[in-house]
């Protein structure tokens, strides 16, 4: 496993074997982010930071940063403490969501969520404390890339999980929630400020930290925002047709809410073909990049097929 | 008034006015603060930002940043950005410590909370606005500055609001409520990360972003754990001695809560003894400075003579 530095050459497409390189990566940010959160006095704040920060996941968002990184010519390195924070912003986006004024969960990843072990103060805490450190982590921790990229990511961030990002989406949702006329434009809208902007940034903050042209940037950008979409889908779907063991959380939510979802508009068979058309478009986005695109392609058909 | 640009040459001693440099330089904070935040589609969460964003207050912190950025050289405009970050973090901190699961408050700065105007859930999420908005603030919007100079800021911002300042201090003031062991030890590490680290970063962020060097800076970083001390000082003072319609929020609740504060440690008189004496010596660690500190000298002096 390499952990830091230099960049391998880009994977062939007849050796690259997806699972192999999602455990590898996955390891790194793992291993990244134990080291990042230390328990020091008081020890509470910081052990419910790092109760949600550590409780798996697929990493799909820091392993997007980093690929993103790579195949644009940078190093994971460069990348690792911006895709750190990248987990940092979607754990507290979890933990806050989960509270009882909000979406009210008792699990998330089959384990009891933040506030039920630490209680709501505390949750509360933690969800500020991670989306703190994640700024802080990024401005600090960041090497061998140019300070005025590092800001430009920090603006990307920042933008991606406020009012114009995922909290923006988040207040559509709940004012969508019992409502039985939700147009596919406002369910659009939430989700591509909801789940799409974070998604968004984290291929782009990669981009920016290898130092990409503004054409491939934008052209990493349209293949995220494709992939943020069908992801959503998917995400939609599966409340559907999964169970709750499968998810690790109670499945069928969206429908116990009344949920305006892409099934309930579509249909479970036209949110599938819609979803594998924008994984093809995302795909054909990468085609300049060649052979160094290989892990990006993968990923975007992993979004897809997965059962969680 | 001077909206941008050029530092006037340092105020002289004898002809400064405290109120007419407080007044001016808070219509320059409520000004930046109005404009920072345009009301969009959801509406809704950026109406509650403002709500609470441009609830008054005395902007103590954008204009302690603003007034060092310029004893330090700099300029108002070099700092207006973290100025009004400075503010969005404070005023993040007190919509999620007046949450319910918190402190349970109804009234801030004799205004309805913000949860008792939008609900709990827009309550966590415009405080989560605000928090992120902040940093995206200082990263886009900074002009004039080397970018290595606004990464620290960033940096100590992060810091300063995160479980190893604020955030780790309300999570020990919440454990101490309703304890009557608490040590001086303990109230201290409070206050000085409940309240002393922001204030510490409003005063070393305009540092930084002058260019300041490290020992001018570690003068002002002591002179400002000082003010910071003495504020709080005050701050527990005036909960006993000032009447509800004074302070705008429900007077007394420390005692009420039995919440370990100075004067029960020390007692009155001893508190107001030791204030004063902290102001003493953070103006004393300005002597170096000259007449340029005459703003900072003064606004140390302000705070123990505050009524609210």
């Amino acid at each position: 496993m390499v952990l830091t530095g230099e960049t391998p050459s880009p994977p062939s497409k007849s050796t690259f074997d997806l699972s192999t390189y999602l455990a590898e990566h996955k390891a790194e940010v793992e291993l990244a982010l134990d080291r990042s959160i230390t328990v020091i006095y008081p020890e509470k704040i910081y052990e419910a930071m790092r109760y949600s920060l550590l409780a798996g996941g697929k990493r799909l968002r820091p392993i997007l940063c980093l690929a993103t990184c790579e195949l644009a010519g940078g190093t994971r390195e460069m990348a690792m403490p911006t895709a750190c924070a990248l987990e940092m912003i979607h754990t507290m986006s979890l933990i806050h969501d989960d509270l009882p004024a909000m979406d009210n969960d008792d699990y998330r990843r089959g384990k009891l969520t933040n506030h039920k072990v630490y209680g709501e103060d505390i949750a509360i805490l933690a969800g500020d404390g991670l989306l703190s450190y994640a700024f802080e982590f990024v401005a600090a921790q960041t090497r061998n890339v140019p300070p005025q990229q590092v800001l430009d990511v920090i603006a990307h961030l920042g933008r991606a999980v406020g009012a114009a990002g995922l909290v923006g989406g988040q207040v559509v949702d709940i004012d969508s929630e019992g409502k039985t006329d939700i147009t596919e434009e406002q369910l659009t809208f939430i989700h591509t400020h909801k789940t799409g902007a974070l998604l968004e940034t984290c291929v782009v903050s990669g981009a920016i930290l290898a130092g990409t042209s503004t054409e491939n940037r934008e052209r990493l950008s349209r293949y995220a925002q494709k992939i943020g979409l069908a992801f959503q889908i998917v995400d939609d779907i599966l409340d559907i047709t999964a169970t709750q063991e499968e998810l690790g959380k109670t499945a069928g939510k969206d429908l116990t809410a009344q949920k305006a979802t892409y099934p309930s508009l579509w249909g479970l068979e036209e949110s599938k073909r819609r979803a594998n058309q924008l994984i093809s478009e995302a795909q054909a986005e990468l085609a300049p990049f060649g052979e160094a695109a290989t892990p990006l392609v993968a990923l975007a058909q992993f979004i897809t097929s997965r059962s969680n």
